[in-house]
């Protein structure tokens, strides 16, 4: 809960209206009501903000907001998350050991960070300042998680992996699985011994379930600033660039290297050993099967860029015109019909 | 273990045929054996059954299973899940906390709750009547689980998250882990706080491994006699209608909302911010790219009825004879021959 | 640590070079640095080896690699598998059950078994000679892990379900949770009881969050020496045959069958209830819809033999092209041109 005036000078910026409005949560428009706090993002929302119920918004300059108190701000979504934790403080933590916890041998473990009941620290770890580990998380010998992160409840990082600052891990992640790396002998499949680590930059977070495995011999790396969705695998050797943005379900090869501000969708996958530049996109359930150009978009299996993969679709979806055309060209009606004896 | 006529009774139905045989096990057709009791769904599996060491059967009236015990019943399947825990009981199920779990301040839990050790329940947290959490089960602060429900080890329920009864969990599911919503500010991704909830109605089944994401503001929801399968995502916002089945791998991207007896099948994804009609159907492999209309089945993607993705299904399987008929019109036969150098 | 003729002696093959070389480290050849032992796989592989850092290879006959000490092999990358242990040994193993574990009643735990804190054993489980189950596994009553096995943390492996020998499973795998069995009575989904179990065979590996259903009655099985990846899927009743690779997030749909040696690539599935024979392979993101014929490959769905895919995959990208031809033909350009209503 939180004066309009406090947040306003919180955060620096002018405002209109009651400035004693309190405000208790915060939401967006289409379901805020009595009490919360939204934003405007530009003038075109103006009228729906103005049918709602809401009574405080962050809107920009010149967005004439009547009967509304108002923080004025060039980034109002910016300026909303910035409020958010002023609005609803985030529970209080705890600093400590839970005496449930285990603890290795020779852990340093910084004095305000926060380690819940039933994690275990294996020997050696490392837990950085204000870190939080919840019940269930598991770090292997000599793993270290660095200051500011939230380890969420029964997420494993295997021994010897690195986290940076400001890590978010969800709940139930593994990090540092072996690699899957088999040699063919005698018709058997051999392991080979997975021996490297993974290593996390600073400001990533980390999906629910994801599963990232450790490197043959170096380190499988996550840059500073990437997001993924649940349920991303990532194969050893992998090199993520920074600020990417890896969504639900997305799945790895080992070994393939993606610059900075890598974006893939939903359900894709990109195939192993490629080396992709930065600031290359991949649209839902496509296969990157090419290093592709900086500034791309693909789509697609095998990948195209989008414009032709678009193209082609609309062609596949105009097949039964075609042929019907093709047919008249010939005089004929039904020959080469399709048949279904392919479906299952 | 139980008599033929002890059953018949509970189920007040007709038997026919030796009501003292003893019956230990339940099973299907294809592997019963001595001792066990089956189904006919149908007169068409009478000659299986008759061929079968099974001694005992469910079956409509008027299919002839001469030599064997015969339940009598108009629905024989839902008669033999219903005989089943009286053939084979569960394990018993011993009420109480074991004293190696961890439970918070301020906690309702029911005294027929089995809370088992290493179950860590937050503060303000609740437990139904008769429900079970198994070991490695950590409830956020605030959530609760209703009655006769069964969490299995290591799920996670997140803050202020919401069970309804008799709802089963699956192992190693995260529900109410944050939603992937990111702000882009100079070239980087800014948290959007995510302060909402997960509400799961009753009836539910949720598989193994699943990942559902909290809302943004509001709650993502789960509709009532919902069951998924394993590994399923579902993104914040996100409302799944009542009766609904979601299948293997499936995943749901944020603030899609499908209506009830929606069923998808396995790996396949339904697109961010639809909202879909009631008993819309969708296959393998797919992704649901448009609402749809209410009773349809949509394949493909981008997703489009059954009957027309099939038809351009065997178009496209039939491209070669197609390119090789109009080679022939146009007198030529190895122009715009396909080239493969776009595989990998 | 170790030097290269102590190495050759424990694998009997000769040397060359200095046998008093200390090695600390195996690596592969783009990484190596001094101090490492690597291999050459064929002559192919020898520029690189001598002019990398690394002091010592292991490397076929008449491979010539002057100033490197060079172990002999006719498989050198196995003799380096091999030797991996012998030049960084693993982490020594503390045999025994840690008071802080959960062990139930009438279970069988070898002497030399490695029970870490942490870990909960149902009552009648079993864990045989030097298995090391890690912190948060979960053994359901009368689970049984065979011996010279690692159970990653977080791990559950459901009541009744068997485990062989030398099996290794990572981190948040399940094992055993329900197949997804419902029967649709009055526009509702009733559970079918799911009261079989899964069996591991010997040798295998399973990878990180994999989820592993037990069968309806009988048993979901995992052939020996078959590995699978991360975040697969496998249904309840599904048969997997001996020495099959199963890549990342790859899903099997219930009652399935597949032979020795199956080959599955990341993100594709198999539909249900097929009978594949043996070394049937399938390509990335493609869904297996047939059985198909021993030592053939199978890509796309409905899933082709792969030549036939890539012809076909190739004839679509040649659509433009092939639609301009009989627009030409036909005199007229604009006409049916592709639209693009059908994107999202």
């Amino acid at each position: 809960m939180a004066r309009i005036f406090e947040l306003a000078e919180l955060v620096h910026l002018p405002f209109e209206g009651d400035g004693n409005l309190e405000v208790t949560r915060v939401c967006g428009l289409d379901t805020a009501r009595a009490g919360d706090l939204s934003f405007v993002a530009t003038a075109r929302h103006a009228a729906a903000a103005l049918a709602s119920p809401v009574p405080a918004l962050v809107a920009p300059e010149g967005v004439a907001l009547p009967g509304k108190a108002v923080i004025r701000s060039a980034f109002p979504q910016l300026t909303l998350v910035q409020l958010t934790p002023h609005v609803q403080p985030p529970r209080p933590r705890k600093p400590g050991i839970d005496p449930r916890a285990v603890i290795g041998a020779r852990c340093t473990i910084a004095s305000t960070a926060t380690i819940h009941p039933l994690v275990v620290l294996g020997d050696g770890t490392h837990v950085g300042e204000r870190s939080e580990l919840h019940p269930g998380v598991v770090l292997g010998d000599g793993a270290a998680v660095g200051a500011d992160c939230v380890i969420h409840p029964n997420v494993s990082i295997g021994w010897g992996c690195r986290v940076g600052d400001r890590v978010i891990i969800h709940a139930g992640t593994v990090i540092g699985s072996d690699g899957y790396g088999f040699l063919q002998h005698e018709d058997r499949h051999v392991k080979i011994p997975q021996l490297g680590n993974v290593v996390i930059g600073d400001d990533v977070e980390i999906g629910a379930c994801n599963t990232i495995d450790r490197a043959t011999y170096e380190s499988t790396t996550i840059g500073g600033g990437t997001k993924t969705d649940n349920l991303v695998h990532i194969a050893h050797n992998v090199q993520i660039g920074e600020h990417s943005l890896l969504l639900g379900q997305v799945g790895f090869a080992g070994s393939t290297r993606v610059g900075h501000h890598f974006a893939i969708s939903g359900q894709s996958g990109v195939v192993g050993h490629l080396d992709v530049p930065p600031r290359v996109t991949v649209g839902p359930k496509s296969l990157l099967t090419r290093a592709g150009k900086s500034g791309e978009v693909y789509y697609g299996y095998p990948s195209r860029p989008m414009r032709e993969w678009r193209r082609t679709v609309a062609h596949i979806n105009a097949l039964d015109r075609l042929v019907g055309r093709l047919n008249r060209l010939l005089g004929r009606d039904d020959d080469d019909a399709p048949t279904q004896d392919d479906e299952h």
